[in-house]
């Protein structure tokens, strides 16, 4: 369809599809990667009746709370960090003010899906670079004249992860153009590439409160770099929408950021479980890629991918399929707490 | 300054600058137009503790409930409505996916000073039309060629209102365009555009839930318009951020729309306010806008307006100063409650 009163580029828009958000109820929801904890119990503490009346007013429009907690964290000023109502927001400011120029920009072919939406949005030529034959990212591959790199590490819908010593390689000889590592998963055992920071100016690390942080709901990502590719993001940012972060989102955020305690306990529950998982469904004859994040790839040997993913549904457990090339004999599963993923190996058993 | 990182269109943007957050305590706070009541109690009621640890998912990103809610208020259906992170948001995307054509768009000379921000961001070519004398919006002044119109309803910052029916006398020839009427303040006593909607599949009425519903803090704006101009505002939310109202904000607003007699009360106590103070003013010797707003605009007769911004400033009251022509002799100041505006009628008297 079209609109004689649309903007010309509307009609070729090719908006992004999340991930399923089912209204029945009793579902295992293991679909989009969501923390199966709750957020950290100073959360509930700082959502009070008090900051519940103060919605009447704007939110600090500098988020200063929340910078401030994040620089501490990060040992950054704050000029280093620009906030977005999740990473989504962070990411497309970043495609909109670093990424547009006239050489192309470079990606994995599998990854997450926004990133040709963006492209599609900003009018931005790309190049998808094919992984390896074992689903990782080849950097050697990105040693080629472009006009930005972006990548998740680790990948996504993979799950698996780069080495720091590999990106760093990659921005030693890659001064030319913006590299952005997007690390929504990097705190389910990898390492971040944050304390790259203070030696490449062009390098620029997103991250969210989604999945690590039990606030997919709260809608708050950020990004870290030098002060001259903040300031492009904050000048969009202030282009656009300023106050993007409300005043509960910010609230929470900082809480999260400061309780350092609950969130190693998180992260390190979940690793476990996923390990646990990953046992579980190898013995059952499944192929898994080598997960750093709070989700596995796994592939049945004796039934599709499709199917399994069906049958699963009909057990109310609802996993991810994607339909695309290669990647179209697994299903991506989320880690849930260890009763989620009981029932899960006891639905697979059952169904095979 | 400028960064070779940078995409192109960066270097030449000019930021909204919003009104002052201040961090001092203790401040009358009359400089951005917030409610001086607090949000519904119902909205304390749905902010509980099972909401706040369900932040570990993501929201809705249909936002159903609050589409549904909108839709009975409005007696709409739910493709009739776009929803997004305040009304900033909504107003990026229209001028984004609606008023980006070849010829230019028109709105008054003194208006929101987004629009101008927007068009920056966007490459959108604009012509500003001079208010009347009376700083009244000239209709007939937009009979003509156009890529899109855009004005809100009452103005910001005068306060001054347009009637319906002028409002239609446009639509009724303007046919070939899209007519946004943006109505922040449309709560405090004129008629929304919303009743002609039926008849003109080029209108878009934007409305948020800063201002009469007291939610600035929750950041939650909606469009209301023909299923063909919001399926542009959709793909382009879609193609952006698609979760852009968190799972807090889509409670608060929801639990806000259905408040409607809160609502009422609210919005009449501020009317009777305003009505006292212009009295005050006037008595005062200011010349006073007429408003149908929750801020009054106000000319000092034997002093300046920058003087008694800065004198109300040291008694610890914010009211807000344009340095623009024509604007520059008025003071906006926002209405809040009884207290408030008898400490502010206090001051001017002890400046004057």
């Amino acid at each position: 369809m079209t609109s004689p009163y649309w903007s010309d580029f509307v009609q070729g828009l090719h908006p992004y599809v999340p991930g399923e958000q089912p209204k029945v109820q009793d579902l295992i929801k293991l679909n989009t990667n969501e923390n199966p904890y709750p957020p950290s119990p100073k959360v509930l503490q700082v959502i009070n009746d008090e900051a519940i009346n103060a919605l009447r007013l704007y939110p600090d429009p500098s988020n200063s709370r929340l910078k401030q907690a994040l620089a501490k964290h990060f040992a950054l000023n704050e000029k280093q960090i620009c906030l977005g109502n999740g990473s989504d927001e962070i990411l497309a400011f970043a495609f909109q003010g670093l990424l547009k120029h006239s050489k192309p920009i470079l990606f994995p072919d599998i990854t997450y899906g926004f990133y040709t939406v963006y492209c599609g949005l900003y009018g931005i030529d790309y190049i998808e670079l094919p992984l390896a034959e074992d689903f990782s990212i080849n950097l050697a591959d990105y040693q080629r004249d472009n006009g930005g790199v972006i990548f998740p590490n680790p990948n996504a819908p993979t799950g698996v992860g780069k080495s720091l010593d590999s990106i760093e390689s990659l921005l030693k000889t890659n001064t030319n153009s913006v590299v952005i590592v997007d690390e929504a998963y990097v705190d389910f055992g990898s390492e971040s590439a944050a304390s790259l920071l203070e030696s490449y100016p062009n390098l620029l690390v997103i991250q969210t409160l989604s999945k690590s942080r039990s606030l997919a709901g709260s809608r708050v990502g950020y990004a870290l770099g030098h002060a001259d590719l903040i300031e492009a993001l904050e000048r969009i940012k202030n282009s656009f929408n300023p106050y993007s972060i409300d005043r509960l989102a910010e609230l929470a955020a900082t809480a999260s950021i400061e309780d350092v305690d609950y969130f190693n306990d998180c992260c390190q529950k979940i690793i476990t479980t996923r390990e646990w998982t990953v046992q579980q469904l190898q013995a059952l004859g499944f192929d898994i890629l080598p997960s750093m994040t709070n989700f596995v790839m796994a592939k049945p040997n004796s039934i599709s991918a499709e199917a399994l993913f069906t049958q699963l549904r009909e057990h109310k457990i609802l996993v991810r399929y994607f339909q695309k090339p290669r990647i179209e004999e697994y299903l991506r599963i989320s880690i849930g707490t260890d009763k989620e993923m009981q029932a899960l190996v006891t639905a697979i058993k059952s169904i095979l």
